[in-house]
């Protein structure tokens, strides 16, 4: 029988699920909610300071639907009860904090990995 | 004039440059320092808990010496005064917490980008 896996490691692949399926089968404009109000997002290298910026960002990709692969996922806690998330695939870091009975991003940084290995 | 650099981006900076000049110019056993008791590594999916654990990993890798190539590099603050980091190339993140006047790594996950392509 596998092990139990963690509360943290239970919470983190339940919160990418959900953060993949708004982001793939919704017009994205509902994403912004995932985001704490002072959260960070840095795409391909520039800032959206904020869960307003965020969601600007995020609605106006140029892209009408994306279907996202998923290869790897890696989860910890931190010692500020943070979970601290990497996906492999589509490159993403998110961190989570816990806020008002939900657990909500403050830190997400995104690359596409692809266009970016060294020669 | 370019703008300044914000503290976190100096100190996150700082550290990763620290970071890998210890791993690719000394025989690794001093990486450990660099790393809190209670930090988390994930490498390749496998968990080193503790100072300990992490060194010895680091330090058992099977290539004698390493040149980094580093493409990319994301930093961001987080609401518990952490600097959050993304290093592409070898495709490494990062978490740092300020304790006993220093700046010590709680959380560390890799994964060797190039192995891990979706197709």
């Amino acid at each position: 029988m596998a092990a139990e896996k963690e509360i943290w490691q239970k919470i983190g692949e339940g919160f990418v699920q959900e953060y993949y399926n708004q982001f793939d089968n919704t017009n994205r404009t509902t994403l912004g909610d995932l985001y704490s109000a002072d959260a960070c997002l840095t795409w391909e290298g520039s800032s959206f300071p904020g869960k307003a910026a965020i969601a600007g960002k995020l609605a106006s990709l140029p892209f009408k639907s994306i279907k996202h692969i998923i290869t790897e996922q890696d989860f910890q806690p931190t010692v500020d009860s943070c979970i601290f998330i990497m996906v492999f695939g589509q490159l993403k870091v998110f961190m989570l904090k816990h806020h008002a009975c939900s657990w909500v991003c403050t830190n997400d940084v995104f690359r596409l990995g692809i266009h970016n290995i060294p020669a």
